[in-house]
């Protein structure tokens, strides 16, 4: 699967026995992660970026590398994650498949791909091997996490089960846990992998590859990314031409919607490998930031140790709905942070933080500007007081609903 | 097919040779339907019922047949739709598998099912069929047509090939054509049939039923028919117990709304024919009420005749969303028409108007109040004008953009 890591991917190995929240234990495994600009001797200028499903390590162009990357607007020099200020990690998720050990990696015991031997992944644990690889660089303070969609669950399990390790955070799309709607739409798109002849129990091969599973998952995530309203302006009832349609029988392609679906799920299919989209899928339906600290999610907010927070979403959002940020935003406050809440009017619906800079840079910019004036200074009493224990470690009796 | 046929549904053949709008001709064709009430000797008190994608003619019981029908609690004596007062009647959709001809049903060419060899159908061959019918009941004129959804489309494409027939009309979650996102979401539902290995090509019978791509596809039309609020609060992320759980693999069900998907969807797919599907789902893209005139959608709604029009519609629906139905209004009201536009705050989404009766049953019933007080004696003027040619007759010339 080393085509689909990027080309100047780094990487950082885990503990030789990597602890899996839902059991198991993952040997020689391995964190693929990228960074920009430098580190300040001060030590308090790191920000760590953690994606979504798919994307890799590779969120902008670098010396390394320079095609762009997938927040290419949003990240660089004079950009409004600025990496002339700023030292930028990004890493790709554990269990994906763009250089980070996954279901797609060699099982050292087998010498074979996990497949789906590859023990049940959490949000929790691409936190915890997030967390590690950050301490693995030498940074023992964020200024920053930066979680967009899953990205932002994972950021969060960070802030609850690390806590003194960042001490401002940025929430992008995202939300607490997951709820039925978002349910739904995972669960049709694993089943619809699932279903093709090709996934074989996850027994596929380059050969017999479960093209037609994936391009459905995709084309029902193209779906739930966007947003109607886009679409009624973008595509309207525009027809394709007779070249443009598909030859394969008389209910193919008619509408250019269409082909647009079709394109975004064709250059997917072959870049991801279906059990990994599998596992990440998974993760967040599972994730609840409540079972952190035993507690509903809404308490876990409040008792995560945070300075400052800023959390972004998106009117036109279906899928991580604008309420589960303000969800976000009010329980961050009600444990005391100080955490702004800015819905935004893009029309892009859950995608917008990848295309719509013009909204969300300023915000992100804005954020940061204002972090680098006042934040950095030390901890905060409040955030330093929730930082004495580690979630995962405390007892949850004070607050089981 | 006939399993699929409720036991006290009629038949009206159509012509000896019906033709099909985008070419073709049926031949022995029939069109199922039920009725209930008794049309008044002044025949001014007949209501026609056109269908979304799937229900059959059996919209409600009534003698010939108790079983509860699919708008039970709208229609019957003392009900919403009241069967006392009115002459209902309720016809199976052209290309349907409940009765009417479609592409489960014997081709008298060939003896066998036609298959894909069904004409290319439209709405507007639909509206047809359901006109043939009226008239061949003896009813040359309608108090009123209602259309849900894909009958909406249906009730629309009726006003305009064939002016003079009704004089009021109830549009409930419809539009005048389809935009980018039910179009996504219909042929991501065509083309998971069509993925199944069991439908082969249209050829396949009950022991090779193309079960998986039918799931899919209706597990995508219930996600896009029912509304993420109602989820929220109905299933929240409740889990399942360890029995109710999928046994296939380790990614299975786990939630409940998992298990509400796999029941509906099991309900549905042996009861409903995949050929059929395919061709009613294709005619909801295809529809443009402008093609009626040459022009558009919405100059198409200022020529229609018409006295009055009630538009109902849910804030929650994304497949057909409320300013749809507001074009529809704002556009009959062009016309001269007293269209009233109601927007309901249903929690349901698309489905709404089968479930919702608190809020649609004084709707529909105040709107046909008006309509036997006021209403019912005979065409006014500004009708009668636009009913002197029928839509597909005219030169559009005076209104092509």
């Amino acid at each position: 699967m080393s085509e689909f890591i990027p080309p100047a991917t780094r990487f950082i190995d885990l503990p030789a026995a990597f602890p899996i929240k839902r059991g198991g234990v993952l040997h020689g495994a391995r964190i693929a992660y990228e960074s920009w600009g430098k580190p300040q001797d001060t030590h308090d200028n790191t920000i760590l970026i953690v994606t979504g499903l798919s994307p890799s390590a590779h969120a902008a162009s670098h010396d390394g590398d320079p095609t762009p990357g997938w927040w290419e607007e949003m990240l660089g020099p004079g950009k409004p994650i600025d990496t002339d200020l700023w030292h930028v990690i990004c890493v790709n998720s554990l269990g994906s498949c763009n250089g980070s050990t996954g279901p797609a990696s060699i099982d050292p015991a087998t010498g074979c791909p996990y497949r789906l031997e590859f023990p049940e992944l959490s949000i929790e644990d691409i936190a915890d091997a997030a967390a590690f690889t950050v301490r693995a660089l030498g940074i023992d303070r964020l200024a920053c996490v930066i979680g967009n969609s899953m990205g932002g669950m994972t950021a969060l399990s960070l802030l609850a089960r690390h806590p003194g390790l960042a001490s401002s955070h940025i929430s992008i799309s995202s939300a607490v846990h997951a709820l039925p709607f978002s349910i739904a739409v995972r669960s049709l798109q694993r089943e619809a992998i699932r279903l093709d002849p090709h996934w074989n129990g996850g027994h596929y091969d380059h050969a017999r590859y479960p093209e037609s599973g994936m391009m459905t998952a995709r084309k029902l995530g193209v779906i739930s990314y966007r947003s109607a309203l886009e679409w009624d302006g973008r595509f309207g009832r525009l027809r394709l031409d007779a070249a443009q349609r598909g030859q394969d029988d008389s209910f193919g392609r008619e509408f250019e919607i269409e082909s647009y679906l079709e394109s975004h799920a064709r250059r997917f299919v072959r870049s991801f490998d279906p059990n990994c989209y599998l596992y990440l899928s998974r993760c967040m339906d599972w994730f609840d930031l409540g079972d952190a600290y035993g507690c509903s999610a809404d308490q876990a907010l409040a008792r995560l140790s945070l300075d400052r927070a800023l959390v972004l979403g998106v009117s036109s959002d279906v899928l991580f709905p604008l309420n589960q940020q303000r969800q976000i935003a009010v329980g961050l406050r009600a444990g005391g942070v100080d955490a702004k809440f800015l819905p935004l009017e893009s029309p892009q619906g859950h995608d917008a933080f990848l295309v719509d800079t013009d909204r969300f840079g300023p915000a992100v910019a804005g954020f940061l500007a204002d972090l680098r004036q006042h934040g950095m200074a030390g901890w905060s009493p409040l955030s330093r007081m929730k930082a004495i224990q580690p979630a995962h470690r405390r007892s949850g009796a004070a607050c089981i609903q």
